[in-house]
């Protein structure tokens, strides 16, 4: 038997959303971003693709000109435990702000969802882009991007040092001599910090995997700082090959500058694999789901990124207006690449929003067209995994039925879970408990 | 078919937790309080017993002499989610402190469970009694008891009002016109209150009940106040027939005074039944749980309801020691009863940690004499339901199938469940929308 390195895959459910009027495709349940039986039966298709993981991202900020699947979906922790109870080797990976959150109610509530699912759980930081939702939490001011990165690092080391209150055998459950714990295994953080002050000790145990593994999802500079200081993964957003390689060595690199094995860090770039019998029938679904979007609803979805600007005031066919620095705070990278790509490729105000509106990815095409692709993004350096998008109907299960086989034909892909935990699944180390010395 | 008043039940499930010995039983799984598996099972066993509803307590802080159950156990609301998905029937009710949270999170975790359950969930609001809960949440001073409950009534009521955001028909789901919902129907709270700022909308549509339950535990003064104002349901733990009466009188008179109908505000007494074929041999279960705490363990449990003073400073076998106002903040209602128990009878400092560390009830004894105590409770306005706790291994599965049946011979109780959510099944209203004047 060779250990050649193995590809890693996600699954992204988001009910109805993955693009905007994807709702209205008649094969789409129109209430599947709040039925737990579209989740599990989605779920149970991506544990049979032996995926590591499912992913469930979120937001803390609506008003009416939001994302239909935003407005009225389930809460990422409630989720993911609910389907802890129904899936046996899956990964459950949710977001949850830094921003927005308290560490000891995160600690908790992941170091739970990682005990019910027996070592399964994933924590997305995020520092949240949207600013309504300061209005949402009374807070006042959204913190500014470099602000929220500083609040977001300490989050983080408050919430892995709760999550080291108690050493792995600190439990003895001697029942003759009344003896339930020892005492000298149990550590209180006692954390005095310029955002957060939090004593602890937590009043979770560490699951079989030590902690939930820590996904981050930003592209910025602290973005990435924060991920290769602190992330176990990124999930990541490029429109080509090379800058998935740009992206991925430089992240590496700024892992190991932090003294860590680069391989410990995986980046997963998203793609929405549209899977055909011909590259014409895969194009053909593409159209489709695109055609559904009204220019309305693209030029809000589009505004959504610039601070909900409203985009109406342009006229359509004319090159995509001139709107200075807008939206530089939130969704900085996205929005760098609108602008870019739109002055590059002398794009209109109609093409951008339609773009935007429902986007698209390499990986379009036959079975073999994107296994192809995959392969050689993973082989050339550009990604340790992919954390897949249902971008049509039926994406996923033509994705495990189609594209699965001949990665695992190839050898790039398992045909059984090596390991009970999404960390030992995802090939990355238990954290050492801080308290422990031991080998 | 006569439709008569009909008894309530639900089940405190707590892992190990029922007294502080509990865990040394040999039968008692010692990692009960973090095993899905067992939660699972409890809760089917309840389910089969046509409960109303599981009930998860819960509290946020710990220190090395807290109740073994407390250190290490699942976070009530990742808990519930997991045992939505693998269960049908029964409510799924927990604790949350409305002094160490965000109302929007809040709304949005319980809103989230009541969709991944159909319309079973129930929020239990606590204030926090432990003084070390500010110490994990960097909140400078925990607040006094009466803050605390001022701050409570807000919470909630900010909570309702983001629960309805959504009408029950703002979704239309229009797939041929592409309109996805009724603006109009979109509501927006702007909640400005001396505690809290939200703006809203919440991201989660109403469930079938509309609100999930809301239960409420302290029986201070504020907590009664705060019952008859704003809940469904109140947990309350008198020690006789007395005093359950004259707290349901006077919480029923208060529910009144507000202009509720008092029959839409439950009380559901604690009771630790303990089933035998005899008295005796039910008296010999209670002695075998009592009989296995340590004396130190005991004064040490008794030192958490006084803000953990130290009582093994003081002879064992000398009357209870004179402490003064100790403990007056925090648990004041529990150390007001334990200091007049002990005064009136006389009892030993030995005598008054044992019975603390393993409380029992009235609710001991053959099946028939749990029956008749019932019987006689519920119809004589003590109780409208009971909150049975598991107090000896197998309790709750005794229960179930030994008493539960007599009380359905009797006409008292459910033999099938009635409605498929939680406010159906405990008979009361869906509550209207405040943004909806329709009859």
């Amino acid at each position: 038997m060779t250990t050649t390195r193995q590809l890693k895959l996600g699954a992204n459910l988001n009910g109805i959303g993955n693009s905007i009027a994807f709702w209205r495709h008649p094969e789409v349940p129109i209430n599947a971003s709040v039925s737990l039986d579209f989740y599990r039966k989605q779920a149970k298709i991506a544990e049979r693709g032996k995926f590591d993981l499912i992913f469930i991202a979120d937001g803390l900020y609506i008003n009416e000109k939001s994302n239909p699947h935003f407005l009225n979906r389930f809460e990422p922790l409630t989720l993911l435990s609910a389907l802890a109870a129904v899936t046996e080797h899956i990964g459950l990976v949710g977001t949850l702000s830094s921003s927005y959150s308290e560490p000891f109610t995160v600690a908790r509530q992941f170091a739970s969802i990682d005990q019910l699912s027996g070592g399964r759980a994933g924590w997305n930081v995020v520092t949240s882009p949207l600013e309504g939702s300061a209005l949402n939490f009374g807070k006042g001011e959204h913190p500014k991007h470099a602000l929220r990165y500083e609040i977001a690092e300490e989050h983080v080391e408050v919430v892995k040092g709760l999550w080291d209150s108690w050493e792995d055998d600190a439990f003895i459950g001697d029942k003759i001599n009344g003896v339930f714990f020892d005492p000298s295994k149990l550590h209180t953080l006692h954390h005095e910090g310029k955002h957060f002050s939090v004593q602890g000790p937590l009043n979770v145990a560490r699951s079989r995997q030590g902690y939930p593994v820590i996904f981050q999802a930003g592209s910025s500079e602290s973005g990435k700082e924060l991920a290769a200081k602190t992330a176990d993964a990124i999930y990541s957003a490029p429109e080509s090959i090379e800058e998935a390689k740009a992206f991925y060595q430089d992240v590496k690199a700024r892992a190991a500058a932090y003294g860590r094995n680069p391989e410990e860090l995986l980046i997963f770039p998203g793609i929405g694999p549209i899977v055909g019998e011909t590259a014409e029938e895969a194009e053909r679904k593409y159209e489709e789901i695109a055609g559904l979007v009204s220019i309305e609803h693209a030029l809000n979805y589009l505004g959504r990124y610039f601070e909900h600007y409203d985009f109406s005031q342009f006229p359509l066919d004319e090159p995509f207006p001139e709107i200075g620095e807008l939206g530089s705070n939130s969704f900085r990278s996205t929005t760098d690449k609108i602008k870019q790509e739109a002055r590059e490729q002398g794009l209109t105000l109609r093409q951008v929003a339609l773009r935007a509106s429902t986007p698209r990815t390499a990986f379009i095409g036959t079975p073999e067209t994107i296994a192809d692709l995959i392969q050689q993004w993973f082989e050339e350096g550009a990604a340790d995994g992919f954390n897949v998008r249902t971008v049509v109907p039926n994406g996923l299960v033509d994705f495990v039925d189609l594209v699965v086989p001949i990665l695992q034909q190839r050898g790039l892909y398992r045909t059984e879970y090596e390991s009970e935990t999404l960390r030992g699944n995802l090939g990355i180390s238990v954290p050492r408990n801080r308290y422990v010395w031991s080998a």
